[in-house]
């Protein structure tokens, strides 16, 4: 059973004592489980700020986009500022905050895999790069030490809470 | 605008143009954009291959279970394969493909997140670790050339489509 699964260590190893509702991909998905919140995410990522844009480039209705926007700004994701153009009344945008900016991993993970398994050809239509060096990039499993993890070689443990 | 978001290049940049229903994180939440399947999926990383357990640890009806490994199965995530306890009739268990495998850095990336923003003094209650050297394990946007990117290095290009 175990021959290409994490490794599940101590006590974690008596799977039926799993309390599944503490799991940290459980309360993720509360907050960022439909497909319309996940794609206001990668508008924000992408430079999106003002309401009407995100509603038109992730497609769906204002109803919807004002609903999801609303719900990531209550959960800290992204924040609300004021801004007036010329002559207009004030309006609202909205920007990324830390506990926003760091979903991005998550998000590339779900672009990676897109990409290579449900684009025609095995090609997404985008290519992630890094602008500093021209390399490509991509999201890794690594350890501290620099190694790449495969999933037979990752570990599970029970963090200790003080 | 771009003081802290991803770099669009050549024709990206002209945002209007884009088509969202080509984008790799659409498509990947067209499969495993339900909690449910999200939750089987890290399930399956875990080692579970039998449907009592996955409806068990998921916290699902038989129903939902059924109806989310069918549909992770004709997506190619999972493979149905049959077994056979002593004196108990065939039946089947269903594991990871390389597709399903490939998941791992995406469902690991909200693990993190959820750890660091959604739990009790920002610590989940799992540790990840890298089984060979013992270090801490994480996920990471990095670059060919070996460098971390923060988004505001990420760049997205077209990729050229032969």
């Amino acid at each position: 059973m175990t021959d290409d699964t994490a490794i599940l260590e101590g006590a974690l190893a008596n799977r039926s004592a799993w309390r599944a509702d503490r799991c940290p991909v459980g309360k993720a998905l509360e907050v960022i489980g439909t497909r319309s919140a996940m794609l206001i995410m990668r508008e924000a990522f992408y430079g999106t700020t003002r309401f009407d844009d995100f509603a038109e480039r992730v497609g769906v209705t204002e109803t919807v986009a004002a609903a999801r926007l609303r719900e990531l700004t209550a959960a800290g994701l992204l924040r609300r500022e004021p801004y007036q153009d010329p002559g207009q009344r004030t309006r609202h945008e909205y920007r990324l905050t830390d506990m926003g900016r760091d979903l991005l991993p998550a998000v590339l993970g779900l672009f990676e895999w897109g990409s290579k398994y449900l684009s025609p050809g095995g090609r997404g239509p985008l290519r992630l790069g890094h602008a500093e060096c021209g390399a490509e990039a991509h999201v890794a499993v690594r350890c501290e030490q620099g190694h790449d993890i495969p999933l037979n070689e990752l570990s599970l443990a029970s963090a200790r809470r003080r």
